[in-house]
């Protein structure tokens, strides 16, 4: 049993006791975008959650905010806890090791896990990095005799956002170093992201990209009309 | 003025004001790694800074370990500090522009810049990534009109290492992360560094990868080379 944050689209935000229901099909909601209402990945992680919940109008969904609420950074004191046995944890890694059981439980318990996921000096978030530090854990997420991944079977879907564009020749081509790196750092776990992205989001606010204006938004409304053809609904 | 710690390299570690004499060479030495003594990577800086110091002995050195003493996650409440005028900040924000203010001035105050960068899950440690974050800031590290770096025309040496070896026709070419990121992550400041990469570090922690101890060694030792022949020797 774990605690979740049941999250209502009215802005309306309510605690709650989660008993995962195996029967019943259930959504983790990650963002970490650090950008509040002007975020674009927060309202594309918003319209694909509206989406799933729609299309399984019993299911349950969970909510972490990874950009109000960090994960510590692995440091000298607790950073091995997923490195040492638990049986010979440290204090700080004892505590390391339980925010590690609480994110990778969280992940067992979703069928579908939504991650917003912006792009900040060409990678992905620290506090996205950290959650994947405390997620890659051999003996809860990783079989520890035969490192198998045992996170796989889930569907995770990334809305993944960055203010420019690095498309194949672009004079920026290969500076997204956030999507091309999370299905490697995530490899170990068997979790195989799928990505929607949505690029150039500075166009509108940065005076300079103001030509790439109607780039941008062909490229949101591409990641929009993405989303909304996920989950086919079952009820309207 | 800021204060520093200046670090003895026999264990001995002292806090310390330090007034930045312009003629003076000063280095700035950066850790990460939570590995502690096993760390490869500090290995590397601390025989950088003992050939840099061997160079330039009336030279200053601070210290920062990003490993035990990790900066703050951008987050919701303090993360925009670098985009907001700070006559706007919110209490959050203000002490989050310090912290940058920290930062910044430590790399100015160097003529060189020594940073152990592991990877850790594919990627650089959350916590450089958190430092990076902090650095690049506009009006401190970046001229505010033209955008101009302000950080150019220092040496900027990393010392990194790699559990595996994801060099070119290796089966994981490509999964290394952190060292193609970094000079994009510091690009807007005008700071370039260079690498030292020692590969392979897991061989001599993982039994599965006992035949590439050798190739482990030989990484290793091609890495100290390259250290010692950084800096002529003033003196003997």
């Amino acid at each position: 049993m774990t605690y979740n944050l049941v999250v209502c689209y009215n802005t309306v935000v309510i605690y709650n006791r989660v008993v995962k229901d195996d029967d019943m099909p259930h959504l983790l909601h990650i963002d970490s975008s650090i950008q509040g209402e002007r975020s674009v990945s927060r309202s594309l992680t918003a319209r694909a959650a509206a989406a799933w919940l729609a299309a399984h109008p019993d299911g349950t969904v969970s909510y972490r905010d990874l950009g109000a609420n960090p994960l510590p950074h692995l440091n000298s004191e607790s950073g091995l806890a997923r490195m040492v046995p638990p049986d010979q944890h440290t204090p700080a890694q004892a505590a390391s090791w339980e925010l590690s059981k609480e994110v990778v439980e969280e992940v067992l318990a979703a069928d579908t896990i939504l991650l917003g996921l912006p792009v900040y000096n060409f990678g992905a978030p620290s506090s996205v990095k950290s959650w994947v530090d405390h997620l890659v854990a051999p003996g809860l997420s990783v079989d520890h005799a035969t490192m198998t991944g045992l996170l796989g079977g889930r569907d995770l879907l990334v809305l993944a956002s960055r203010g420019g564009g690095y498309a194949p020749g672009t004079p920026r081509e290969g500076w997204d170093h956030a999507e091309p790196w999370l299905p490697h750092a995530l490899s170990l776990t068997a979790l195989e992201p799928r990505f929607i992205t949505a690029e150039l989001t500075l166009a509108n606010v940065n005076p300079q990209m103001a030509e790439l204006k109607p780039l941008a938004a062909e490229s949101l409304a591409a990641a929009e009309r993405a989303i909304d053809a996920q989950w086919a609904p079952l009820a309207v």
